[in-house]
């Protein structure tokens, strides 16, 4: 069956199938294995086949998968108060199912706020240059980075770009209601802010009665070492946006808030959004992950993880600029943008799994749980690739 | 727990909640049973622990959850086949996970499709009045509802309503691209369109190269009867979405085009949609389903469920207007709208789960397997209800 008979050709991708995966490591169709350094994009924070998350799994399935909420949902009103308590802010949660739901949530309640709380309505939302926020139209367009918007208008009015964090100071203006951004963008080449600006940013911003929306599609869940990356960098944002990790590989979304009154009933809704199935998982992935943060280990590994990236960059200074990220969200920088997908294809074939960001960067997702062991394994066969395409170079 | 501590006031919950299902029966916290006529709002299209599609997500839980999209998915490239395959239509699918993603990913393709294949660019898109899309700004800017739209804006341009079909025939213009409805509103009220009428549109769109849009979410996978209502109706939409009850409770979201040269890689993308559990889920769903309605049975018990709601209009004339809708997508009409809740509430009180739709509507949508037992007691507790309400009025 060749795979764009029946599918729409809107993913390039690479000819390989998984149809097996045990903790970090997955499996073709011909049992050849790979370590995943991808998780399916920050998605299973807890590798494949956690013994907890099936056994979870498999008993919710036995009792219910999912109700409307036109009726309470205990596994939802547990779910939320775990993230509301790990994320230590004084928020309440609405669940949808996918990163873009979770960013629509935030803009509808950033306008609702704009439109109800000032004399003069506010709606404007300054976003960052290289921005992801999703795929829907109005987190497309949230989305800076205007070559992907071409297609798909007549796009929604406000949404303001900014290059980068001084300057989104500076756009502020009567209009403006908010400023949503990634603390480290994902897609956009694993570009971290500055600690002081942000902080900055978020003085002017709460001076001012104005939102501060920080997107944690990416960050969120423990990849950046802290449950949310928003903690390590000492802040309290108006509304968090969390999705990929939080249930290892169920759709679930998730927009927090500091702002309890302005959604009424009826404002919003999803049909799917905090069903018994993906909020049971994810309030057991964050019980597994709050405990592993808890033990120590998920720091030592994510050094451990580091120490390699930055033995790459020292030993192979022809390829490698720099390392770039945090946590368990890092990215090698190229020297040469050309051999980005050389060095993704030649990593498959010697079994490891790396990822882009931005034009020149190799990024690294692993699972949080990933043990030394596949670390090392991983890196091994990482830096063999790197080895073989050096060579390879030489002959030419 | 109070359930609105740690969630945002979005819905208007009844102060029910499930602990446990079997088939069609719901069991609350304190073990009481409940027929549920409403299956999650048409989600749960096999009920509840069936065991066949239980095996299959704990198998599929060992083995694997979700792998990226850069990567192939054989079970998403199955289970476009068989989604298309049940359409009978030359079709390609794109995976997402909810109706109002389903939505978006129509809108864009049809936008896309009106910017670049006309001399002078079309992107407006017409939709009926008390429609339903979906809560994203665009699909909630879709849906024909004003009272709706208060807060949320600015809102994209380009979204026109009509009042009716032969409205919508006459507001095409050289800036429209398509016409986007529901051949039966789910939400508003549960009204189905003329079969003739929509054929005439038909015939009109494509004779202008303008496409037609068909959001089967609600409508979609069996709940008429047919896999698709528009098979029923006789028409080849160029987009269909569904969601709601692919997977029977698992979130996941379907846009399907025979547009198969429009979008380019890049131009679209999820990433949790399509991923190894849904898609796994649902083809096994689907498959369930095509030998369920094969076997005629699912023809033989709507029959039976639509002849008690014969029974009701024709012995309760005081409450009820009349029967609306078709298949297992079915409407009681209230002579008082202020009889909805109610209705909704003694039925919940007496053991059996009803939905309502627009202002004056009792809505029926039953899990796809229900058996004629399950029905017989829904309708028992049902009637007991109305008997109940119509006492207690005469008390008065
Ligand atoms: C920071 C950020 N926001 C939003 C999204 C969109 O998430 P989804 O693909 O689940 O809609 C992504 C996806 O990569 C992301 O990285
Ligand atoms: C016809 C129709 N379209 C779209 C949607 C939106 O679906 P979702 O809530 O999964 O986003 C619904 C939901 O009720 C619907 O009935």
């Amino acid at each position: 069956m060749k795979e764009d008979e029946y599918l729409l050709p809107l993913y390039k991708r690479l000819d390989v199938s998984f149809v097996k995966g045990k903790k970090s490591i997955l499996y073709d169709e011909e049992g050849k294995d790979y370590v995943d350094f991808t998780s399916g994009i920050g998605v299973n924070s807890l590798g494949y086949a956690n013994k907890e998350v099936v056994k979870t799994i498999k008993e919710q399935a036995k009792n219910i998968l999912h109700t409307s909420n036109i009726y309470r949902i205990k596994s939802q009103e547990k779910c939320a108060k775990k993230i509301v308590e790990l994320s230590n802010l004084d928020m309440q949660c609405f669940f949808c199912n996918s990163g873009a739901e979770s960013n629509e949530s935030a803009i509808k309640l950033a306008r609702k706020y704009g439109n109800t709380e000032f004399a003069k309505a506010k709606y404007k939302i300054i976003t960052i240059k290289n921005s992801f926020h999703g795929r829907t139209i109005a987190t497309l367009k949230a989305t800076a980075q205007e070559d992907k918007h071409k297609f798909f208008g007549p796009y929604p009015e406000g949404f303001v770009y900014a290059k980068d964090i001084n300057e989104a100071i500076t756009l502020i203006d009567e209009s403006t209601v908010a400023v949503m951004l990634e603390l480290i963008q994902g897609e956009g080449g694993i570009f971290m802010q500055d600690v002081h600006k942000i902080k900055e940013l978020e003085t002017i911003l709460k001076s001012k009665k104005l939102l501060l929306i920080i997107d944690e599609v990416q960050t969120g869940v423990y990849r950046s070492g802290n449950f949310l990356i928003s903690q390590y960098f000492g802040i309290k944002p108006d509304i968090i946006t969390l999705a990929k990790g939080l249930s290892t590989g169920i759709p679930i979304g998730v927009m927090m808030t500091s702002l309890k009154n302005i959604f009424k009933a009826g404002d919003h809704g999803s049909t799917f959004g905090g069903n018994h199935m993906s909020t049971t998982v994810c309030t057991k992935v964050l019980n597994i992950l709050e405990e592993y943060s808890n033990s120590g280990k998920l720091e030592v590994n994510i050094k451990y993880f580091n120490n390699y990236l930055h033995y790459f960059v020292d030993k192979y200074p022809s390829l490698f600029l720099q390392k770039n990220g945090w946590g368990f969200m890092q990215g090698l920088v190229l020297n040469d943008e050309n051999k980005l997908d050389e060095i993704v294809k030649k990593s498959l074939k010697k079994g490891v799994l790396v990822l882009k960001s931005g034009k020149n960067i190799i990024r690294f997702l692993p699972a949080l749980n990933i043990s030394k062991k596949e670390i090392k394994q991983g890196f091994e066969r990482f830096e063999s690739s790197l080895i073989e395409i050096l060579k390879e170079e030489k002959r030419k």
